[in-house]
């Protein structure tokens, strides 16, 4: 077993937070512990290194699908169990799938933890799948897509805008899948797919809350570290994408829009691909642009320029592979989207060829900082915060340096993160109302 | 050994052509023999039933690349033996890569028919390859990619144009691979391509000439029925794309522009994917469309409205899967290219709306018609007609009996065809040329 403790007097130095411990047990399952004793309370979640970006080709949805069924029981544990024990217990879950990793979690009374990792240990290799409960289940998520996209023509949007930005990566496929493959999607897909990522040398396990390091790994070790090993952790594979040298403009018109909308994305580095500094860069430089109120898409936008109600941004920075960032503007009536596009890029060119002053530099950073710090707050997001970050391969180290990182961000780093959203690479989304229909 | 003869009374009614026959070797090759016994020349070609879109995920440019790694010679016929036994023989030779095939050809005097046989048998099974050739030439493809793609804006955006197009299928892939992918393709690469995809199943050997079925068969038997059979035919395993309800515009400036032009594409079934003459409704409704000074696209925005310098389009009717069809046209210097974009959707719309002539509906089917006549009149364009048709799925009776099925298509089914080139559904490439730069 390997115990480490990554909370140098470094990061105690610049945050004055808990002291996560990470341990690897011998099965090659990782253990994080993040001290959090304000209420009697743990956040229990596992994550797995697997998330939509890794479903077979032509079986996109399978990780999501997946996530579902894994709530359909083990031969120790029928279906339900696991839920009623956990609401038996006045306690909450969940879970999740993201591109890069699939989460479950529990969140219960401190004196709970080891009944939940009982359960959630046993479903990591005990899951029983029947063609009963598939085929229903695989109804509710075609019906969860249907809801959610088929019907809503900025969520169809959403899912061509994406398609357009990744051409070959997956990150260009929905994260639910495309409909015609969840219709294929069948028991042996899942178990496949079950079998392959499953395993605990795929899995983190985060505990935060009021409970030691020592308690955690003995509990682990005793639940969780049973498991045998799969003897290597599974390897993601994944195409990359190429370099596409061209703007790309999706315009989608329905009589169902009510209010049109402009979106331009870029791919950029994300924590995982950027050299050091460069996403930081990029968080700050979005926090310049796109704060609520303060950032500069609302100043120029919407107060000095009065074209839009409402513009601001969005960068996916926690990602396995290069990612994506988002800037947006929705038009004041009378506005087309063309206009809107050009004031948004003049606004982003201004960045780049002007830089930024001391002081917008000093309350992006401020703000961005003390975002983080607020999120802690909360257990679960604390957990959430370590779980991703580990998911999609930064380290502990990583997020507890972050602060001192965002504080390096110069200026002049700051413009050439804007250099990098170039409108003539850009993928826009165009959301209009079909007048016509 | 199952011989058959697919030219039935009603192909030799509606086309004098020649009887065609089909035979099928033991070890699963198809034999087609196509007589045509004009000059004492025969074209032999092998098609493999794999392109491009076959190539593994993350492979891009693997099809292409084995192609032209099967000039490199076998235990028997060490590189350039072949070519030049080829030469010395005064025949010609090619071979070309395709989305959804392979194929290799040689036009010989009749008499050389079996030694072309024995070569290409041999190497169908017997490539040797080493790192020492495997790398140069992939040095030689990242060159016709650099010469091809990476300067020419206009291919640049052809790539991004199918890119979006397809965002899932590998048609959207280009064939010669994504530039990466290609660095990084081996010798391993080549030969486990090599070995799923090159065995006498997946093979069709078409035999254009003065020959005699017989004769052929007996060289076939002699040389390609040597080789083992494998078992079963390779399977293709392609995702199938999911349904974009947006329009997609895809826009490239480059210094280098030195025309500009617009594209409009769509995907629309293939003659495999088509319902019973939907694809014949296509091409006639393309032919009236695009036909050169003829076309509606010509007669409206080049005669009419004075916009553009040219106009036209193309429809991949050959294919596996759903293909696509292109409209383009090419602006007087003046007009931008929204504007054309849109007068271009207005021909289109009063296809749809108004229908056809009878005499533009007759001019364009026998037009058609009359292209595939003429077509056959060069042996290696007849081969390729029906190789190509076999590799995709169609039948020799379905290339016989095209031109009834042309005849067929009625007013009404041209309107239907107009109607799947929805603009609100189109992907439209705009190449402009960038002044500022």
């Amino acid at each position: 077993m390997n115990v480490s403790s990554s909370s140098g007097p470094a990061a105690v130095e610049t945050q004055a937070g808990p002291a996560i411990s990470s341990v690897t047990l011998p099965n090659g399952m990782q253990v994080v512990v993040i001290p959090d004793h304000r209420t009697p309370v743990v956040t229990h979640m596992v994550w797995y290194r697997n998330g939509s970006a890794d479903d077979p080709l032509g079986k996109s949805g399978i990780a999501h699908f997946l996530e579902h069924l894994m709530f359909k029981g083990t031969e120790k544990h029928p279906q339900g169990a696991f839920s009623d024990k956990v609401t038996e217990l006045g306690g909450q879950e969940n879970a999740f799938t993201s591109l890069d990793y699939t989460a479950y979690f529990q969140r219960v009374a401190r004196e709970h933890l080891r009944t939940m990792m009982e359960f959630e240990a046993d479903r990591m290799t005990g899951l029983v799948l029947s063609d009963d409960v598939v085929a229903p289940e695989r109804d509710v998520v075609l019906e969860e897509r249907r809801m959610r996209t088929e019907t809503d023509p900025g969520a169809q949007l959403g899912e061509a805008v994406s398609a357009a930005l990744f051409a070959h990566h997956p990150y260009g496929t929905p994260i639910i899948g495309w409909m015609h493959e969840i219709e294929d999607l069948d028991r042996e897909d899942a178990l496949a797919y079950y079998r392959r990522f499953y395993t605990p040398e795929n899995a983190i396990l985060v505990v935060a809350g009021d409970v030691t390091t020592e308690e955690v790994v003995a509990h682990a070790e005793a639940t969780y570290g049973r498991i045998p090993p799969r003897g290597e952790a599974p390897v993601r594979r994944r195409p990359k994408e190429p370099e596409i040298r061209a703007a790309r403009i999706v315009k989608l018109a329905d009589p169902k829009v009510e209010q049109p909308s402009l979106q331009r994305c870029w791919i950029v580095p994300s924590y995982t691909t950027a050299a050091p500094g460069e996403a930081e860069a990029l968080e700050v430089m979005l926090q310049i642009l796109s704060a609520p109120q303060t950032g500069r898409l609302h100043k120029r936008l919407v107060l000095d320029k009065r074209i839009a109600v409402a513009a601001g941004g969005w960068y996916q920075s926690t990602a396995v592979d290069p990612s994506r960032l988002l800037l947006y503007a929705v038009p004041l009536p009378g506005t087309d989207l063309d206009t809107l596009g050009t004031a948004l890029d003049e606004v982003v060119a201004e960045l780049a060829r002007d830089g930024v002053t001391d002081k917008e530099l000093q309350r992006a950073k401020t703000r961005l900082v003390a975002d983080a710090a607020y999120a802690q707050d909360s257990q679960a997001s604390l957990a959430r915060m370590y779980g991703s970050a580990l998911a999609t391969g930064s380290s502990i180290a990583d997020v507890e340096h972050w602060p001192e990182a965002v504080e390096a961000v110069t200026a002049a780093d700051v413009m050439e993160a804007a250099k990098k959203l170039d409108p003539r690479r850009a993928v826009t989304g165009q959301l209009l109302k079909d007048e016509a229909a």
